[in-house]
């Protein structure tokens, strides 16, 4: 069991902060960051939060040949009084030991994760923008410490967690992208690790994204691996489609990715009193909507966009404007109400936001 | 262009050699590496040889969140007259290639890679070790370095080649293993990353692993992602079966590795007028050959452990019992052949070997 306090060493140097005006995403770290190891007789212990510095790893370290590693993303925001709002955070810790377990890493504890996050987020109060759009983005991330080229488990793990402030993901406010549904490469399939936060899924995306990016398309929408026909991911995100008055999101099938934004949008929606529907979508279904002008709004969801509205979607030999490629009112309602919530600006009806002293 | 010259700084200290009685796999390395970098403006650049040390990543670092990385193994054998060998490795540096471009990652110079592997090896020679079954492991191997959480290609790699001097396989001679087929979990679809040798790959088979474990079996037999019916690889192996006389191996599907043993062993089989096929073959074909008496000999092969024969192939409620539990007739040719080829103790016919003087 890990030790409820954490050792803190203060940074001795103070780095300038990044124009708020001009941040990106996830280039700039704060000064400090939290740390925690794994050892097979220790369990996880000796958490403490040290300056941010580069991590030392033999060069057999197990991360570096076979991938057994998880992360998670989630933000901070300064909300209009000037407090510091989480959002959701245990959800995180959770997804966390869901993916580790698919990925043989030992479980961490959730609620003292939490409590570690909250220390750490309060020593970097300052680092937390203030600016429309802005946040504090977290990646805690685990990966596997052990110097040995056998293909197993590791036998230690190190835990840390890095801060990045980020700007807003649309500069100018949001905007529909164009689309590629990709037929040939594949993102997951059932039985394997699409269900995971884990490294291995997103490098193996880079290929199909090439090709998008080659066509002068913003994201790959992904179909399933093995009938390649049902919409699974658009991007890194969870994907969801309003057909005549109904909003549907693919079903977790084995192979998606459980987003915390795609829950917290569900619920918003069951809320509105939206028809909202998990199941199974085909390409051929959206696009029998889209000639029948059903296809109303398209949109992703994840921490890094909140919602990116989907304006142009082509598959195969077709191309889909929606909506005239303009921010549908579903979205932006959504946008604005998820983002007012996360800043505190509107109050939190769901209990989702938890504030920092 | 990378410069043909390799700097070189040689370790204060020499690590006491282990006992060549008693080697493991991938747990002790050499006294030097090589390194190399690659930047967008520089290409590869600055090759060296330096002493094995820790490799020191930002945090932020992409290998350590999206799992960019691509890595190769081979052996150095120590031959009867003192000569050290070295096993096809240009077809490591193709195949290195090969992975790198699935995953968006820069060629290197395939034939100045092996003058630095020759370099490394000739500067470490005493480490390559003479006794029955033990060789020097040779571990090339790229990660992404650039600190960014963007999910995207990464602008700087770092490629390192360690090595690790390991004993035999099989300490007590070859012997065949128990395999589980794995019918719920999967390593690889057509469209994924199944044919690059990426870490990812390699830990998403724990979970099947541990299951084969618990169950008593010592590795997975994987099954392809889409029908869960074509036979794909066995642990990390690829895998032939005889069958009245023919070998058969899984034909290259798009989510199976091209083993450069399986190659090999492909060319000897057509040297020795056995007949050999690379063809689709499904789980119900082995068992039907099982039934009728005709299932010869199956077994693995890699660079590891040359050739691992299957003594029990455990599928569903099915157990089939192969050889009566006995190294076939076959298999212990292509491993007797073979590692002698490998070792110099029989003449090299096809032109496999390299000397390192």
């Amino acid at each position: 069991m890990s030790e409820p306090i954490l050792d803190i060493t203060q940074s001795p140097h103070k780095k300038a902060k990044p124009d708020p005006e001009h941040l990106s995403f996830g280039k700039v770290f704060t000064d400090h960051m939290l740390t925690m190891e794994f050892s097979r007789d220790k369990g996880w212990h000796s958490p403490q939060i040290v300056p941010y510095e580069p991590v030392s790893l033999d060069p057999a370290a197990m991360i570096l040949h076979y991938g057994q590693t998880v992360f998670e993303g989630l933000k901070a925001y300064r909300g209009a009084d000037n407090q510091i709002l989480l959002f959701r955070p245990k959800k995180n810790f959770e997804r966390l030991n869901r993916s580790s377990d698919r990925m043989s890493i030992p479980p961490v504890n959730e609620e003292l994760m939490l409590e570690y996050l909250k220390q750490l987020i309060s020593l970097e109060k300052d680092w937390v923008p203030a600016a429309e759009g802005t946040s504090l983005y977290i990646r805690p991330f685990i990966i596997a410490t052990e110097p040995n080229l056998a293909v197993a488990p590791s036998y230690s793990y190190t835990l840390m967690i890095i801060l990045s402030p980020v700007g807003s993901y649309y500069p100018e406010g949001i905007h529909p992208v164009s689309i590629n549904v990709e037929s040939e490469y594949t993102r997951a399939v059932r039985g394997g690790t699409g269900t995971a936060k884990t490294a291995g899924n997103y490098s193996a995306a880079y290929k199909a994204q090439e090709r998008a990016t080659e066509k002068g398309h913003a994201q790959v929408l992904w179909l399933d691996g093995v009938e390649k026909k049902y919409i699974e991911e658009v991007g890194s995100m969870n994907v969801f489609f309003k057909i005549k008055g109904e909003v549907i999101t693919p079903e977790l099938s084995g192979s998606i990715l459980e987003g915390i934004t795609r829950t917290s949008i569900i619920e918003m929606l069951k809320d509105w009193k939206i028809p909202v529907s998990e199941r199974k979508i085909t390409m051929e279904e959206i696009h029998q909507a889209y000639e029948e002008g059903t296809l109303e709004e398209a949109f992703g969801t994840g921490t890094a966009a909140v919602i990116s509205p989907i304006g142009e979607l082509h598959w195969e030999d077709k191309a889909m404007v929606i909506n005239h490629r303009q921010t549908g009112e579903l979205s932006r309602s959504l946008y604005d109400t998820l983002t007012s919530i996360q800043t505190g600006k509107l109050e939190d009806p769901y209990g989702w936001t938890i504030k920092i002293d």
